[in-house]
């Protein structure tokens, strides 16, 4: 199958989309001018993925570093720690990093590369639905600030995206449900027809139905890749990828990063963004329900902590990198398929929608 | 007088030289979209222009860091202790980064403005003859990793640069000497009709005409702009720029870093360049002692260090950035206002010259 490819001239680059990819060494081959290697991923996926990927990349210098796994790994330490390595191998300009694993290891991997002699090639090979369908294109990389999520980061676009749906198999229940906020994130906020296919489809896509996961990939991935194409540097209407994000992280950070699953907390965050368009009636009370009960079905959580209060969200929002002067701005739905970034919304529905969706609710969110 | 401009399309930047440029507030409003100013400097420069700068920038939010000063400075312990005051301030991310003084204070600030929040404005205000001439211009920003100079870093552009030549009154008289040696650099790499000038100019420049300092500064700007705007990244022409840069940069390692500055340090890199060159008969003995004969007239170390020996400079040079897969690459004069950048040396010259080119010297070497 053909590539998708995210159009950003003599920087674009191709996301292979299927099963089997990441011991294909044709892939990895095109994108290495040097013949040093780090691999960055953690400990689980080490375990299953990284002898197949030690494998592709041939007699080349391959060496690696494995965090510990989860988002505790998201720190400017773990980016020194990778930084060190690199420097110690004496790794040059035209070497490589390969980010393999979730969003953290790409995240982390990936702002490495950033900086490390003022930016060195790196190929994204995300093994969670979450970082397949989401973190590993477009360029954003970062780490977290103990009082703030992605705070310090760059953009710095991967020569290359590999998501092999089969390491999908492996994925815990939970994490599988977490990615699955982020692919009908995708339908609210874009593409109505595709929010359609995932009601008709979602319990195929829980019983991992390899077929229908390697499908929500690659739309998922051709409107990310069509929206950063537009707006790179989120000008404009990249910010709309944020649907649920604002809310999110507030939840992130208000409960300890790493508590919620990201995933988790945009599916909270979107359900909250629904919920304050139906009460500025700007999307309808039906389509508001036809999104929330998408997430529970989906075994994700519908609202936020109970353990947060309105004002800590408050408070917790208007830290959020979209936030202008102290105004919060937010990500909502006009429809469904269609949302906008906006200040401009009746501060006396967010204070409705922080009191009703609240819930005493803990992780996992399903049976 | 009307401002150079470095032509980089939408992230075009102006660069204003001048006499009592620093307390001008007309030169920073129409750069600072937001209200919220952060000024990085160090103790010395912090006590001799933070006043004024304050001042230009009115009733803005305006938050400062003061560093202690020097190469020591350029850590990414550094670069966190800024996040963390742009975090605890809450700044946004149409804040602003100023970066007032020297080579060091530019590259640290401007590196955090890079990375907090992916990427925030910032001015240069460079208050040393070397930050004037080179490092406040181009957006090479970064830090020193325990093994090697400017290994972590980014590339990003300020949105301004304010060269106040009034200044360099207050310079000691090695940092003036020191920014010397980038002036005569720019003169041999690009400019013969510059080296003249500089040749017969010198003895003005050294008793710190204002107008001749000006003059060296516009001129050495012009170039850089140029070379700048044409590549950015240093994929080609911008490598040239580093002329002397591979031999000094393993003086400034194998001496520790600040105890040669980095503007002798070039000197005496760009002597070594000129004799290797002349040694391959690339140019001629008489135009290698000019370039010499000046680099002494300004009180610059026309040789390395004896304390490191031929093997230390081959071991430290490569793990130069330019160097690709183990091989050194250098920049080497094919006659004075015309350099290469080129791996394809005679290693027997080389080793000449690093035989040839060492004395029992100790910073400063100047009367």
């Amino acid at each position: 199958m053909q590539p998708l490819v995210v159009d950003l001239g003599d920087r674009a680059y191709p996301i292979h989309v299927g099963s089997d990819l990441i011991g294909r060494s044709d892939l990895y081959a095109p994108h290495l001018a040097g013949l040093q290697v780090l691999v960055v991923t953690d400990a689980t996926v080490a375990d299953l993925h990284l002898d197949r990927v030690r494998r592709a990349l041939g007699n080349r210098e391959v060496a690696s570093v494995v965090l510990a796994g989860g988002e505790a790994d998201k720190t400017l330490d773990a980016v020194s720690r990778i930084v060190d390595v690199l420097v110690e191998r004496r790794f040059n300009r035209s070497a490589a990093v390969v980010a393999l694993g979730g969003g953290v290891v790409g995240d982390v991997a990936g702002f490495a590369a950033a900086v490390y002699q003022r930016g060195i090639r790196y190929i994204q090979v995300p093994t969670t639905l979450l970082a397949q369908v989401d973190s590993s294109v477009g360029g954003k990389t970062g780490v977290n600030h103990p009082r703030g999520k992605n705070l310090v980061g760059a953009f710095h676009q991967p020569v290359c995206v590999i998501a092999d749906t089969g390491a999908l198999a492996t994925l815990s229940e939970r994490e599988l449900r977490a990615g699955l906020a982020e692919v009908i994130k995708y339908g609210v906020l874009w593409d109505a027809e595709f929010f359609d296919w995932i009601e008709a489809n979602l319990d195929g896509l829980l019983a991992r139905d390899e077929g229908l996961l390697a499908r929500s990939v690659r739309r998922s991935c051709e409107i990310k890749a069509e929206v950063v194409s537009q707006d790179e540097r989120e000008a404009g209407v990249r910010a709309r990828l944020n649907l649920g994000h604002t809310f999110g992280h507030a939840i992130e950070a208000g409960m300890e990063y790493g508590h919620w699953l990201h995933g988790e907390a945009v599916a909270a965050g979107t359900c909250m963004a629904a919920d304050l368009a139906a009460r500025m009636n700007w999307i309808s009370a039906a389509d508001a329900d036809r999104v929330q009960g998408l997430i529970r079905r989906a075994g994700l959580p519908d609202r936020g902590p109970a353990a947060l209060s309105p004002d800590d969200f408050l408070r917790l929002m208007a830290r959020d990198k979209k936030a202008v002067d102290g105004g919060i701005r937010l990500v909502l739905p006009r429809a469904i398929g269609d949302t906008v970034l906006t200040g401009d919304f009746d501060p006396r529905a967010l204070a409705g929608t922080l009191e009703a969706c609240r819930a005493d609710i803990e992780p996992p969110f399903f049976d």
